[in-house]
């Protein structure tokens, strides 16, 4: 899949600290994706551009993360038809403050509830807080209903999971969760 | 349509208080959906055969609502690749409380939580508590990626939007706030 | 004062319920208002209109009220320069539910924090929720910079207020505050 | 006792660090256990297994451990009659996250809900947040009702704590909070 | 079982409204139980006494319900090695507040902490917010591994609920979400 | 005790609906006390005055009560060295809301922060959330240090309390819990 | 403009550690201030001084900074006419805790809403939670109403968000997310 | 005074890194007191010996410090008609958790609501998370009304502050806010 099907958007530069894990996602399942920052605040007037752009490239998927206010995910879902999947973000991105304070005032629940209380008519859904690898997954999930080597993929994909615990499951019966946990740290 | 694309299961028949929107908006856009009860926590044995007999109908997308620990949609979401929706409930449907207590303790906060905050590499989205009309009108996004029909019609819905807001915004904006907020009354 | 000079909106007609007391308050001090409906999610496109609107009628305040994700202001502030006050709204306004659950799922958290925390450089300032009279007091206040006769009405108002407390204090010390209790009832 | 009576579980081998002390308790008290990881999203096919695992080998308490959306202890407790303890984890496991931020966006809030808010008729008990320890102790306390041992060992810990405080409470005392707080540090 | 295994506590007469669903469940399962009201704040006295008592009298499990700061659960766990379930109460009982304001302020938050939030060394494990019935099951998925004739009912009750599930779902089958919604009504 | 030892203090007469509990206790136990309403933000300039007229009248503690923003347990401590219990105050006292919402925004949540997170070398002290009545017994047992008589008072009502617990106590021991709850409703 | 136009203050002086990003900003649209240190608790007879001053420099804009129950900014509004502008301050500023603890217990939502939740009749607007830099905008965006240059200055910086958006958009669309991201970190 | 007029407990040894703070402030006053470990749940007997021995010593106030469920400062003021002032803790204190997470779940709300949420008719007060130092002062003026050169004391400490604050904004009248804020650093 060269053309891109999926949209990933977020407001500010810092957000790609937690938004590169929805491009790896794509990545490792072969999906083709363009990355851009829209910022709803400051670049309010982008955000019709933007939807008339996902649209002509025929994006099947927008992915859009936003930290604080999080106006983003939503206003663009104003603007299309296109199913936007919002991802809360916590991060520090704030030059006024002072370097002591690393992490946001309301631990991503500001963000959450700006994503996910939309009105009824406008809906938005939102993974949970920083989970943008999760994002990227289900887009997959959307992308599968038309592209079975994708649904193929998925299963695979939790084939692997469902292997990767077995194996560490297995490791900690046997020499018991004290040790265990002691190599872990 | 005739056949049924989305699935809709809720965790127990009280929440059909709720729930009954998603199924109104998908009849709206002339959406077949199939309506179950699935509890996570009394029927979990029927969450894989769920997950098959939606593979094997051909369910697009599965809607799951549920309250309080609000298992359900992460659940399934665990048992198949067909994207799921799930819609926090906060609605009163304990008979061991007293009467004059209709809601729920924590606002549908421990719902949303529960539903959002999956680990990464399992993936649910949500929308915002007791918007099922909202998962609704997604599944029908998701779908208008096969479906141009519908897309049509999402572009019509949100016209449709539009021109009531207008509507009313023009009363307003003629007759003044404080009348306008008197015959709302 | 007959142009308008206050520009007034909300996301939805049911918050009218709660915004009409703005527009009381400035019909008090005699400022001329308009008032209408602008919402973020359901006519986005006319966000920059009505920016462009507010700045040709000479508005030198927005006052906008949104409940839920609460978008309104946000946006509204992004496309403008003129300052906006936002009130975040704990209002009922959603069909979909049971007639059972009158209030908001959040109390009107979600809206306060979608209000007031804007990135840095897109500035909103928000009041309590519900609380429209004091975005419309805030407003005369702004005015008042500009129209001395609003200072003088302002400063009225505070000794309208702290009288109104004396005599209400002065009963409540001679009859006591349990009489002064049961009359209250 | 050599045979197994408790099984700890766990979702994720990331929570082993808190799981531990589980297991470090049971050891002090001469309880054998079985430690093992289950996922509830990644393996969801293993619950019912493990459930029947559990009850074939007679267990008579597990202790499930999990954070986030933290299904785990509930869904195990929906596949068996076995008493269930629950331990909501708050602890960073997250590869997708920044190196910076260590801890989980609702200080544990999130899986104390969802693993305390089941549905009337599914009961799962909880601990405090990442208290695994107590998980342990209570294990105990249950198993005492069979083991008579067990009650006396309990008692012999109570008064072990009871001796520990009486002792650093003298040394305070004499020396002063002050000078008592200093040497903490 | 004539002689009572469980002792059920609660610190007010009104809390008494959410308790009795854990006797009516006790009940049910043929379990013989002993009611009691044991204030930690009005009579302090009666935690040892009461510890003792139900020593005596040979109880296995003690279930204590309290709201707002819930300090019985704790405390009676603090004087007894006899496992103790928490049930945070959220009722309003304060005829010192008007008659308009019929919860609690926290929604059984601040019940709930107090009560999982014990420091490592005093366990107690809590239920859901006026979960009671829950505490009741789960004292008997304790008393079940002394009592075998527990684990059959235990088992029936499992397939009670299951079986209530699938009729309820195959009516909403049937007749679909809407109407099956509307007969709930 | 003739001469008022108890200054009460509110910032609305609205609050008097809760704060009258004050006053019934302190009636009760024969504790004079002076009733007025010092609105910190309609009246702030009777903050000193206040703070100058309780210390020439000679009172020993201030209670004062307040919802929302809730400043003035705080504004009156720094005006004077006389201690100042605090109390939370959620009720509906504002006009311009709509009949439907009798509750405030946050349970009084931000009265309660308000008042316990004062700065450091600025105390003030709060009671729960509208527990007007334990401010009234608080004050007593500030002025028992200085009134023997009080103390001997307060040790009779503990008594009293006490022994109204024993005697439902007794109650519900004998007739059971569910009765004991059926005759409660 | 040389004569100061906005009066900046705030509660103590580990405030300023937030706060000078007012002062930046004002400094950067050359508009003049004054900072002073106002206590409300500690210095609480300066607050009508203060307000009189400001009156008379002929201030048309206050903003007040503070943290934990953060009174400030409510009490000047209390005494003056002049729009006041909240800065909720979310600062490690007290000497009594350990080192180990350089965030304020509840991440600024006391101050939060101790400075929103005004009554009716006594309006004070906030921004975000350190967000002193907005606070800065936004006396800007009110003094643009009198002051041309300022509101072409405002415009001006609109542009330059804008296109440093766009700037940095392009370079992220060009090589993609994750090398993008890489490179902020 | 050399006869200890006020009692310093604390739940745990590791709440000495806060209460301390309580120690130097009386120290500072001159008030003796005496210091101890009382741990509501190792130390349940403890309790009313406690109780017996502050009325016997003659203590006039105790402070009371706890973290997480917090009982100490409630069970203590059942024991006794001492006036009772709770400090909540938010400190970590678990040996059972990793290195990394040195702040308790809930940013000390557990504590806080436990504290202050007491029934009524058992009142205890509290004030902010960590702020022991400001229990030591409230004491003081409690003590303020025996002993008269307190009450001096207090005024002369409020001037203190007073005079601190004026310097401090003198000084950053003078260099300004931005380099004053960075000389703090």
């Amino acid at each position: 899949m060269k053309k891109a099907l999926v949209g990933i958007i977020m407001g500010s530069s810092s957000d790609s600290k937690i938004m590169h894990s929805a491009a790896t996602i794509l990545d490792e399942f072969g999906v083709a994706h363009e990355d851009q920052i829209v910022s709803a605040h400051r670049t309010p007037t982008r955000l019709s551009d933007y939807a008339k752009h996902a649209e002509k490239e025929g994006f099947k998927v927008i992915i859009a993360g936003a930290g604080g206010s999080a106006h983003l995910p939503g206003m663009i879902a104003s603007h299309t038809v296109i199913p936007v999947i919002g991802v809360p973000i916590m991060v520090y991105n704030d030059k006024a403050n002072s370097d002591k304070f690393k992490f946001s005032a309301f631990g991503g629940l500001d963000a959450l509830l700006s994503i996910s209380e939309m009105p009824t008519g406008s809906p938005v859904v939102t993974v949970g807080v920083n989970k943008a690898a999760n994002a990227g997954l289900y887009a997959v999930k959307i992308l599968a209903n038309e592209f079975p080597e994708l649904r193929s993929k998925l299963k695979k994909h939790k084939e692997t999971q469902y292997n990767s615990v077995i194996k560490e499951s297995d490791e900690m019966r046997k020499i018991g969760l004290a040790r265990f946990a002691g190599k872990k740290k």
